[in-house]
């Protein structure tokens, strides 16, 4: 019987746990230092094993992961690269959704060499966003534009943000003010956090308002294509008073002298926003994104585009930005331990996206868990 | 020849020294602590003796005043109540605007007892508001309906805010918080600050919009009127902000862990807000008032109604903030001098409106220095 282990036992890691341990043949385990997340991620299924281990050394990830067939990866962000390297060395394929800040491609030769094939960023945005704009890439004979647009928000709005954050707010925060980079004319160009607001139309949703954010990722170096644009999805009028508290200085890390005390703003404000911006145990939410992919096909402008409205499930009791960003990794996870995926090296989910079986597999899968992309072409013009 | 003193060299009450050294026969001397607020008063006018004193101090206005024929204030809020006792004891007829937060009219039986007429709240809202609305309740046989609606607005409008204060931000954010009491069905009621809000339009300056303030006063006790309310006014959307930020806990006094000390966001929003809702040297405002009262006069319902939009003296580099506030104190004043007005007790404007000879003379004092009041009377319905 094959043996996979899921590192880091969050919202994320449980419900990739859970999907695995659903397969025939399979063993589950699912590593924490937590004892309360192993019991929780217990508690959603039952033929999970929990591992208490310290995931912040990579030793000891050396050390588990060598009993097992295949290795996957729900990390916080600051313990992705170790994690990443630490299951090279071990030699087991891995699949990913850490979401970590280095570039996690430097160590593509290092697998290569040893013969893994591990698959990062592997949710859904950074995830299903890749590999669908790379399919819409593959289609055409020149592609022209990609636009990549995803949001997480409550099912219910309430007033004045109308919304919520499945992290912390000052992780949020940094998505407001961090420069977003896009391509524009072959050339990576820079553009202020919150900027270029736009009404957009979803049906079944109605009017949401995207902007710019630094989420290209890895896609800015591997897709050759002109103009390419990653833009977040909000209610209308969010992105409006995040300008407005960000123009007031309320997202400032510059300490600020206040009475006898030194404070950042920043600061401030993540504790004011914290209760504000979580879900509530079982509020409902909701994972809404669009990939658009234009150019020349059959002697004109053809556009391909992906739709996904995905909803908090009530069945497994699940986040929709948990399941949405989980099962794309534990699809792929089967896909690497039957061999149907074999690419030594370190790979974003565009490198998938080439191969149209791999991307119907993917669809399909995610299909049958409730998770479905609607898919449409049409001629531009 | 005649001597009057002005207690507080501020914005307003050097406006006012000025006002009062431009009449022939009166000598005018300016009290204030600080040298550089004497010196910058002396440059507007130099006909003004400055006077270096200790206004915090009782006994010293005591000394101070006894040499005057007539004293006008224009003092921080706190130090009002003990400054008019004072003068009250030095047996001097007294205008004052310093908008104290103690029931001024509480001395009033020791000023009548003493002889001396005392107009408190004398500047523009409070003050021209007050005696206005006196004026029109005067003019009809019942008085069904008091409505005052004022702002002080910078001209230049500038994203987020379109607002900048006269005064400090915190006691802005005060006027933000503080539950507001209006007069319904002849029973004062309490509306939550920032209630209220909407849109109305002013000749020559568009829409704004109002919404409900603590700004009754005395009003509320002196007038036998049955629904009287005080509204300020904005640019709109600045009040939505300001409920934002209200319900996101930047007003908030409660104290707020972060990190490692302790801070109450009102005190960083105070410090965040001051250098963004402070005039510029030279930068022009304008004032806005509306005064309505309902109510029968001659069998039917009538309609009176006086208009104010006062904008920044470029001639007299003063602004329209400080010249509305400080002339009618003058105007008054002068009128105490004359023996014009001798009402011994302590009062507020609204007992100079029941007089049309007062009303009239202070309305043509006004115009005359270029703050005109529109006055029109309409039959409703």
């Amino acid at each position: 019987m094959a043996k996979a282990i899921v590192l880091g036992g969050g919202m994320v890691g449980s419900v990739m746990a859970a999907d695995l341990a659903r397969e025939d043949g399979l063993e589950v385990s699912l590593a924490d230092l937590r004892p309360e997340a192993l019991e929780q991620a217990r508690s959603r299924c039952d033929g999970i094993t929990g591992v208490q281990a310290d995931l912040s050394d990579p030793a000891r990830i050396g050390e588990l992961v060598a009993d097992y067939d295949l290795v996957c990866g729900a990390l916080a962000s600051h313990l992705g690269l170790a994690a990443l390297e630490a299951v090279i060395d071990a030699g087991k394929p891995y699949a990913d959704i850490s979401f970590m800040a280095e570039d996690a491609l430097g160590l593509n030769e290092k697998a290569r060499a040893a013969g893994v094939t591990c698959i990062v960023d592997c949710g859904v945005a950074p995830g299903m966003s890749n590999l669908l704009a790379a399919r819409g890439v593959a289609l055409l004979e020149r592609a022209e534009r990609v636009e990549i647009l995803v949001g997480g928000l409550p099912v219910e709005r309430s007033w004045p943000w109308e919304y919520k954050a499945g992290f912390a707010p000052a992780d949020v925060i940094e998505e407001y003010t961090r420069p977003s980079r896009i391509v524009e004319g072959g050339e990576t160009v820079v553009r202020e956090a919150l900027s270029e607001p736009e009404l957009i139309e979803f049906e079944g949703l109605g009017s949401l308002e995207s902007f710019n954010t630094d989420g290209l990722r890895s896609l800015a170096e591997t897709l050759d294509v002109p103009c390419m644009i990653e833009k977040t999805l909000r209610y209308p009028g969010h992105i409006e008073l995040m300008r407005v508290l960000r123009h007031a200085g309320f997202f400032s890390k510059q300490p600020l002298q206040v009475g006898d005390v030194t404070v950042r703003p920043l600061d401030v404000t993540s504790a004011l926003m914290f209760p504000q911006w979580t879900y509530e145990e079982g509020e409902q939410d909701l994972t809404v994104m669009r990939i658009t992919v234009e150019g020349q096909q059959a002697g004109g402008r053809v556009m391909h585009r992906w739709d996904l409205d995905d909803r908090y499930s009530v069945e497994e009791q699940a986040t929709s930005m948990s399941r949405t960003t989980a099962l794309p990794c534990a699809l792929v996870a089967r896909m690497l331990l039957s061999g149907e995926i074999d690419l030594p090296g370190v790979h974003a989910p565009e490198a998938l996206g080439t191969n149209a079986t791999w991307t119907e597999s993917l669809l399909q899968g995610l299909a049958e868990r409730g998770v479905r992309y609607t898919y449409r072409e049409s001629r531009l013009g």
